[in-house]
C-alpha cells in the first residue's frame, strides 16, 4: 500500500498527547479522524515521538499507509482542511510519498527537542502555556557547564519516569545545550532516543543549577546515583516542543 | 496623587480591544479591575495605543493615578496577581513611578508595531490567532520597496479606517520595513501616532504587491488618490502587535 511521511506541527494544550487512548483526546487521534474524513478508511499513524499530554510539537513525524494513491499535496491540504473543520490545533506542515521501509518510530536516527523556560518576573500574557514560567533570575551559563556532564553514553534511570516502559535506562544523549535569549532559557536535547519525561526531568534538574541550588558535581552525582528519586522537579510539559527527527 | 507608568503584555484574543467600551470585555478593564482588587480604588488607565479587537501588544504602555504611595514592584505584582486570579491573557512588565507631566498618551514621541504573516501553505498550529496566514509565496523584497514610497509626511486618508477619529489624516511614517524570517514576514511601522486602521491598511496593501497583484507605482498612486477605496484589504487583526513606545 503506498505509504506516506507526514511532519506535524501541534500545540499540546488541548490534548492528552501524542498516543491515541480509549475516552481521550489525542493528537494521533484527530489526524486519523481527519483521514478517515478524507480518504474514507481507518488508517493508523505511527509518531516519531509518543508526546506527553501538553507537550507540542514544531516538526513530529508520523507515517501512514493508504489504500489509494493520492498527491502528496492533495493529503496534505486534506488532512488540514478537516483538521480544521474540527478546529484542531494541529497542522500538517508536509506529507511526502515514502518507502515501505520507512518507519516513522524506528527508522529515526535523531530526535531533537526544545525546552523554553520563561525567565523574567512578569508572567507569560502572549507566551501562556507555551514556556515554563520561572521569575527568579536563573544562571544560564551554570545550566550549559552542569548539562555537558550527562552528555554522553549513561545509565539514565535517575531522569527516566517510573512509567518508563524503554528495556534499558542507558541511553546516548547527544547534545544539551542552555542558552540565553533575552528573557527566554533555552535548552535543546538531541538523542536517538530518549526515556519518558528524560528531557522534562533534565530541565527541571538544570533549572536547580539555574538557580544556585545545585553544582554541577550535584548533577553528576544524580546521575551516578541511578536513583529516581536523586532527580530534581521535572519541568512542567508546556514547555517541551518536539523540533524535529533526522532519518 | 502619585502616579505609575505601567508597560503591558497582552494577547488580544479575548478582548473587544484597549478601551473601555460598556457591555464588553476590554484589556484596560481587566486592568482596572485588577487595581480596585488590590489597592481598593477605582482608577482610570489612559493607554498609549488604543489597540482593536484582537490586536495584541508586546509593550503597551498606560499611566495611572493611585491615591496611596505603593512601591512599583508591589504595584507590577499585585496586579498580576489579580490578573491571573481572573484568568487574563494581560501581563504587567514593568511599573514605574512617574512625574504628574507624564502622560502614557500625549507625551509619546515614537510608536512602534509589529505585523506578523506566516508564509507558507500549512496553516499554524503554535501561532494560531497570532499571524495573518497566507499560504502563497509572497515576495517580501519587493513589499519592502514598495513600503518605502509610503515612508514620509503624507495624506494617509487611503490608509484611514471611515470610523477614525483623528482631526487631520495627515502623519509622518518614520519607518515601514518588511522582512522575511524564514517562514514569516514581518512588517515593522514606526510613527508618533497612526490613524486607526492605518497598519492594517498598510499590511493589506503590501500583501497584494507580495503577491505580484500590485507594483510600487500603484500603492504610490493609492497613497495619492486619498480614497478610502484605494486601497487594499484590511489585513486581520490577530497579525498586529503594540511593540513598543518612546517617551
Amino acid at each position: 500500500m503506498p505509504r506516506y511521511r507526514i511532519d506535524i506541527e501541534y500545540d499540546g494544550g488541548p490534548y492528552a498527547g501524542w498516543q491515541r487512548q480509549m475516552g481521550q483526546h489525542s493528537v494521533q487521534e484527530a489526524i486519523e479522524k481527519a483521514i478517515a474524513a478524507f480518504a474514507g478508511e481507518e488508517a493508523t499513524l505511527r509518531g516519531a515521538g509518543r508526546t506527553d499530554a501538553g507537550v507540542h510539537a514544531l516538526g513530529q513525524v508520523a507515517h501512514v499507509e493508504l489504500s489509494r494513491k493520492w498527491e502528496p499535496n492533495t493529503v496534505r491540504d486534506a488532512i488540514n482542511a478537516h483538521l480544521r473543520l474540527a478546529n484542531e490545533t494541529v497542522s500538517i506542515l508536509r506529507a511526502a510519498a515514502v518507502a515501505d521501509d520507512f518507519d516513522a518510530r524506528f527508522s529515526a536516527k535523531t530526535r531533537h527537542y526544545l525546552y523554553r523556560i520563561l525567565n523574567r518576573r512578569a508572567p507569560p500574557a502572549l507566551e501562556r502555556g507555551r514556556v515554563w514560567h520561572i521569575p527568579k533570575r536563573l544562571d544560564a551559563d551554570a545550566m550549559h557547564e552542569a548539562a555537558q556532564r550527562l552528555v554522553g553514553h549513561h545509565d539514565f534511570t535517575t531522569f527516566r519516569s517510573v512509567q518508563c516502559q524503554a528495556k534499558s535506562p542507558v541511553k546516548t544523549l547527544d547534545r544539551l545545550d542552555v542558552a540565553r535569549l533575552g528573557e527566554e532559557i533555552e535548552i535543546r536535547a538531541s538523542a536517538r532516543s530518549f526515556l519518558h519525561n528524560q528531557v522534562r526531568s533534565l530541565a527541571g534538574t538544570l533549572k536547580k543549577v539555574g538557580e544556585g541550588a545545585w553544582s554541577a558535581d550535584d548533577v553528576q552525582e544524580a546521575l551516578e546515583a541511578r536513583d529516581r528519586a536523586a532527580c530534581g522537579p521535572v519541568a512542567p510539559a508546556r514547555g517541551l516542543y518536539l523540533v524535529t527527527v533526522d532519518y
